[in-house]
Parts: structure tokens; C-alpha cells; sequence
């Protein structure tokens, strides 16, 4: 079993309550990264609704998760034909950490009209690009993740003109993206403030959403993350993620804290 | 009072429940718009939590609101120091209609670093642009809109090369804008789709999510809209709001369902 399938795997506990450990492979620093937690509690959610894969999810991360035990306790809010309606609460001890709220669907049945006005980054095969071997990270440690050429430079410290980053990446023990971990791959990355900037602070993550539009086929993960916008200390990251095959298959966006350590200057 | 004050008062029944009216005043044929519903629960919000103004927010719409009574469902989710979580139901009978998450802040107070990669549009001011009087459709006598000139040929059924949709726009009655009613101008607008094909289809929203960024000056808003992927069905709606003053306001971001009448062809 790969180690993401096994860190968010949930037993069901009853009706509405799964049971689920927290493991500090995913964390950065001393804290258990965001997508980490949302991807367990996106695996109840396939547990407990109708459709099996997640189409939109929200999370609001409340306080900080911990290394240990977790219950989900998981709300079905409406069953319909092709999508299901789902909430679930991440808490530990007595203390609410992560609220998820959800689309479901079976993404294999999706059909309808295309229409694609912006393509994939324009990308060298993984094999082509500078893998990025950040091991002093134990979130890191987690993925095989190959910059392109254009932002190699980021390894060495420099800086980017823009707040962007593009990289392939997979898990490094082999496990195949699937639309569940879709959610952890939309926040796996170094903050693209960093790019701009470099490591000049922490980013933790207020709120974020995921879209999935498709069923990843087998390989690396295209990914490109950019912000626009800071603001009183406040910073939206967008997200496109594309297949080995140049499909997208992920939209997210989050809205983070952006701040300085030295001074704890922020806007929340 | 303003139309807008007064179609989304709500009035405090017990610790965690409100009672609000949905009017048709809102309505786009013979449903009220989503962002109308969600400013009713971002009212409710208002009152219930600790935090005066949203911060982000994010709405799950399950069944379609009706016309009369509904009862807002308020759980305050946890206090912080510079910010308050809380959910919101929105009810009607025994349905849930609408499924709200939020982040409560008083932006104010909100201070940190600012980094602007992109600006707004670049626009002449609203008094040299073309009123768009689309006065069959109810929702739209709220609004003063004036189509950018280089969309002033949708007005004459014209197309536009890209998916994308650019206007001033303010309550009709003169009703300032504040923090709330960002809600609703983030779902006031024609879908940008119909910028690139025409009216060829309806819309309807799964999820929204709602970025605030700041208080609103008096004046217009300055509004685009945009859409990338179209895929299974499925887009995404890209939205940035900015005030008369040129300041960022609000981003928003919603997953919405794109079916043509005629198969009733769609991804769900």
C-alpha cells in the first residue's frame, strides 16, 4: 500500500463518524500539511456519499491539526442523480480543526460541451527537467517533484519577476495520482509568493478549494501555481494541474496569510 | 432603505436561527439568484459572529431557493482574535437549499504586506460607457451596468474572441456598496461564457467562493469576468471586482454547470 493510501486511510466507526491517524510524513515543519488532512477527510466523503470521486471541495482549516488520532464525522447533505452533497469535520480532542464541504460525482460520467481558452504551461518532458530534492522537508520527502528549466534557478536562490511556479511532480513511491489525491497535490507546493520573494515568511492556508474535472492518467503531474494579489497581508494562490497527457484535470485556489516571521507583521 | 437592505433583512428567532423573505425581485426567470441568497446568509452571518464582514466565503447550492419564507441556520464554528468562523444552512420547509462556510474578519483592521502583480482593466470611467438596459429580466432593474466599449457589440448580439466580460456596475436605487453586497456582485453578471457564444444555454452554480479584500469606496464597480476551461460541462468563472478608487475589492471563483436547452446536454 502506497504511504498517501495508507496515511489518510478512515475506518468507519458508525453511520456519520470515521476514525482516521494523522502522520507527521506529510508535515512541514511541526505542522501536518493542509491537503494532507483534506485528502483524508475527501476519503470519507467517497466513503459516505453516493458518488465516489470529489468534483468541488471547499475546507476551512480552523487551528492546526496534530500528529495522532482524528475522527471525520461526515454529514450527507443531498443524493442526486450525478453529484452528492456531502460536509465533513476533521476534529481532535473536543476541538473542531478543518470544516470540508463537497461535490461528488463518478467524474467517468461526466459529459457535455468543451471549450478551452488557455492550454498547459509549455513543458519539457520530467525526464528534461531539474528534480528538486528538498529533504530537509519531510513533506517533501513525500514526492518526486522536477522543475522546469525556467525555474531551476529557484534551487539555486534566485528569483522569479513573477509569483509563479511550474513543476512536474508525482509521489515518489510510485503511487499513481488518482482525483482523491488530486487535493494534496493542490497544495504541495512551495507558496508561489517564494518564487517572487523567496522563503521570507509563512503562508498558511485560510481557506481553499478544489476542482476536479478529470480522472489523472498515470504519470507526473503538471502543476502551476501563481499569485496575483497580495494584500493586507492576504494572498490567493491559484492552482492548474494537467496530466501526463496535457489534460487539465485540477483547478484550485486558496486564500492564505502571508507573513514575516521577524515581525509577526499580517494581516489576520 | 435600500431593495437590497431590505430583500436580504433577516430577523433573529433564537441563538443559532434567523428568519429571512426571498423575494422575486432577485429572480433571473423563476429562480433568485444565488449571490442575492447568499448575501441573505452573509447577513445572518453578520449578526452571529464576532467579526463584522466576510472575509471569504463559500456557498454550496443544493436545490434551487423558492420564492417566501426561509430560515437561516447559523453555527459559529470558532472566535479568533482577528477572525471568526461560522456555516450557515439556508431552509426552505424541510430542505436545505444552500449550504454556507465563512470567514468572519473586520477589514479595517486588516494591515500586512501588498504586492500587486496584475491591475484592474483598463476602463473609462462609467459615465463613457454604454448602459446595458436588459430590463426583461427582473434580477437586472437592480443594477445600473455600463458595458466597457469593447463590449458594447455584445449589446447588438455581437461575440467576443474570449469567454470574458468587463462593466461598471451599481444598485440602480443608489445603494452604496459595502463588504456584503460584494456577495451579490460576485453572481451579478451575465455568464462569461455567453460573451464568447451567446445566450445559448443556462448556468446554474454548484459552488461559489467569494474573496474580500476591502472595503468598498462609494461609486461603481469595476467588474470582469472570465472563463478559461469549459470541459465535461463544467466551468469555472473567474471573477475581480475593484472599486471606483481602482482598489481591488473582491475575487470570486464558482464551478458552474453549462447545459444547452435544446438536449439538455451537460456534464451533470
Amino acid at each position: 500500500m502506497s504511504i498517501f493510501d495508507e496515511d489518510t486511510a478512515v475506518e468507519r466507526l458508525d453511520e456519520e463518524s470515521w476514525a482516521g491517524k494523522v502522520t507527521s510524513r506529510w508535515n512541514v515543519g511541526s505542522v501536518p500539511n493542509g491537503g494532507y488532512v483534506l485528502s483524508m477527510a475527501g476519503r470519507a466523503l467517497t466513503q459516505a456519499l453516493a458518488h465516489p470521486e470529489p468534483l468541488t471541495v471547499n475546507a476551512f482549516f480552523l487551528a492546526k491539526t496534530e500528529i495522532g488520532d482524528a475522527r471525520l464525522l461526515v454529514e450527507s447533505m443531498r443524493t442526486g442523480n450525478k453529484i452528492s452533497f456531502g460536509s465533513a469535520r476533521l476534529v481532535q480532542g473536543e476541538q473542531e480543526k478543518m470544516r470540508v464541504t463537497a461535490a461528488y460525482t463518478d467524474l467517468g460520467a461526466l459529459e457535455g460541451p468543451e471549450y478551452v481558452e488557455s492550454g498547459p504551461p509549455d513543458a519539457p518532458g520530467p525526464e528534461h527537467c531539474i528534480p528538486a530534492d528538498m529533504l530537509q522537508v519531510e513533506f517533501s520527502k513525500r514526492f518526486d517533484i522536477r522543475y522546469l528549466p525556467a525555474y531551476s534557478g529557484l534551487l539555486e536562490g534566485e528569483r522569479m519577476d513573477r509569483a509563479e511556479f511550474v513543476a512536474w511532480s508525482r509521489f515518489r513511491d510510485g503511487r499513481e495520482p488518482d482525483a482523491l489525491s488530486l487535493l494534496l497535490f493542490a497544495d504541495a507546493f512551495p507558496p508561489a509568493l517564494f518564487s517572487r520573494f523567496g522563503v521570507t515568511g509563512w503562508v498558511p492556508t485560510v481557506e481553499l478549494t478544489v476542482q476536479v474535472r478529470r480522472r489523472p492518467v498515470p504519470g507526473y503531474l503538471l502543476c502551476r501555481f501563481r499569485s496575483r494579489y497580495l494584500t493586507d497581508g492576504l494572498v490567493e494562490e491559484d492552482g492548474e494541474i494537467w496530466d501526463s497527457g496535457f489534460n487539465l484535470v485540477a483547478l484550485s485556489r486558496q486564500l492564505a496569510k502571508f507573513r514575516i516571521p521577524e515581525t509577526g507583521r499580517g494581516g489576520l
